[in-house]
């Protein structure tokens, strides 16, 4: 088999994280619940997950970083508490569902507007739309930071400079970018990073959280046990407790803190050096296929792992099901959850065949799938 | 070690537990995205994990239950669902802050009124008081099965009987009780049943959900990619899509299905008839031990494996750092994250020495924990 969906989530982890959380499984008490030592492994636990995700994203400390069960409800959380009701939200048309949703969930539910900002059909950034989106002020702009359709990276600085000209705070959707390329909430000018665990930061699944940055209050959505200051009878308003209701997922951060410890070894520069090395490759090889459409890569600003394509006007669904019955390759058809992206390449009916990359990946690999295409492509034509 | 902290987290599993999580984490695609081998197994995974648990707990069939971080999660996303703008909430004194702190906020962001009916200074409700909570009609009783600081369960028949008579939806935290006893929701006439994945179900943290009887319907809190209906702007209204945003932990919820599975073999009623037999031996010896108080324990609907005491006017937490440090016995002191519950009790400021078992402790580990406390007990006198 070769796995080439690792924009859903990376399959081939290094191999300390599934022994990071079997030790775990074994081995803690509750995090942040008792004192006994069974308790504080797991805590120590929590502790070194939340330092290694601040130290790769470029969080202030490690207090910072509050942890969700994936980035989506990170996503939510941030919205939720950022939002006033009637406020005024702004995102683009590249955004996933998990920003989408919950504001036009606002909209309808709070009264917040929402502004759209257009990506153009070469899957860019229409910056006169964002301007015009951000005219006369916002509470806020929440961005991905590189699509998961085409996997195009943005300018988050001149975004993120011009919501905060506009009044507004920027919060980041980093679920294909952490771990993929460096990436310095910081150095962004990011307020609050949200981020998963278990695409290219290589841990487990019920991983992510958000970074928020210090300063900024973020109102909790979730309340309940913190293990600190029971007797209040609202969740506590400090970080990270605020934003962590009920016992944390100890045994996948165990998991987390040891992917996050390979891509920090790795270096974010170099596994993107090496992942933009594949997706050329794949792509210099698909131009050569008579019928290929390749989907974006037009961004100054790099490439996260992915190429998206098609075969003249196959369905993708059913590419991608060819790809995995004759050729045991692993891709994604279809929608990815990024409805407005694709009315914006025009591929709402036909989907997309998503390959995408990690460090795992090899040339061979991409030679192999390279392959597979040009056959199929050559019995539809 | 001798581990007595099994209400905060299970830390013996069953042997199938931590290698399910380790062999997903090494084979697993995205769950509900995508359609090639690896995505099936973990699609799989999932769905196995929900007919486990709807098969344990009495739901009428696995669509019914969506899975959630934790019993936090899942509460505060049927707590927020279900309540309406200006509604009317019941829940006891004995609720945990998971469901306190979503009601209180509710009321002070949404106008919703509650009203906490009393728990007696023996740890049982005060029906007089339930009734009265109940006066006039309710939207909603949220209530636990089992004090998490005492450990006695409540008559949930009952209870639900009331509230159903008042025009109340109810639902149940059964944190402390599922998979520590029999627990069928249809019988019990419970509308909606949080539970978590990582105390009795012997799964791993970060696993937990909710199960909505059939017919009813709970508003999403968190919205997101669901796999399916990408281009509706909101999160599809059908189970459990409907509550189930981004990826869910299918690692977790592998090793989830390996917890209930040893549940369902060994057999609710078999398991709490053995945990019922070491709480009746360690309470038997504190009886002899002067100066020992023991709280709650007089509920005629049995027991959750828990005992709580104090030894004389000691702090709970003194006693048990001393039974940590000077015989490797793991037990939690303080509040437990019930509030209101050590005002009942009266133990608001000493807190209480929580000793909570599982099927995997022995009598000789319970001998051995009497020991330690006659002989702190001893010293303090």
């Amino acid at each position: 088999m070769i796995y080439l969906d690792n924009a859903a989530t990376t399959l081939k982890k290094p191999g300390g994280v599934a022994c990071a959380v079997a030790d775990a499984i074994s081995s803690f008490g509750g995090p942040g619940r008792g004192s006994h030592a069974a308790a504080f492994a797991a805590s120590m636990a929590v502790f070194e997950a939340r330092s290694a995700v601040a130290g790769l994203l470029g969080a202030q400390d490690a207090s910072r970083v509050s942890f969700a069960m994936n980035a989506t409800m990170a996503l939510n959380i941030a919205l939720a508490g950022l939002l006033p009701d009637e406020g005024h939200a702004v995102t683009t048309a590249a955004s996933h569902n998990s920003v989408l949703r919950p504001l036009f969930r606002a909209r309808d539910l709070r009264g917040v507007q929402v502004e759209v900002a257009r990506i153009l059909p070469d899957g860019s950034l229409d910056w006169e739309s964002y301007e015009r989106a951000l005219e006369g002020g916002a509470n806020l702009v929440a961005a991905t930071h590189a699509s998961n359709v085409t996997g195009d990276v943005y300018d988050v600085v001149r975004m993120a400079s011009m919501a905060h000209d506009a009044g507004a705070l920027f919060v980041l959707d980093a679920a294909q970018t952490a771990g993929a390329m460096p990436v310095d909430m910081a150095a962004l000018g990011v307020d609050v990073l949200c981020f998963t665990g278990h695409k290219s930061l290589y841990g487990p699944q019920g991983t992510g959280g958000l970074i928020v940055r210090e300063g900024l209050e973020v109102v909790p959505l979730l309340e309940g046990g913190s293990g600190v200051h029971s007797f209040d009878e609202r969740q506590p308003s400090f970080m990270p407790e605020a934003l962590e209701a009920g016992t944390e997922n100890a045994h996948g951060l165990a998991g987390l803190a040891a992917g996050v410890e390979y891509v920090a070894q790795k270096a974010p520069a170099a596994i993107a050096a090496q992942v933009a090395g594949l997706v050329e490759r794949f792509e210099r090889g698909l131009a050569s296929v008579p019928g290929i459409v390749v989907y974006g890569g037009h961004a100054s600003f790099g490439r996260s792992g992915i190429v998206a394509f098609n075969i003249g006007d196959a369905d993708s669904g059913e590419v991608s099901a060819r790809l995995d019955a004759d050729f045991g390759i692993c891709t994604r058809p279809g929608a990815h959850c990024a409805p407005l992206m694709h009315k914006a390449l025009g591929t709402a009916e036909q989907g997309v065949v998503r390959a995408s990359f990690s460090s795992f990946n090899t040339q061979a690999e991409v030679d192999a799938a390279l392959e597979a295409v040009e056959s199929i492509a050559h019995r539809a034509s």
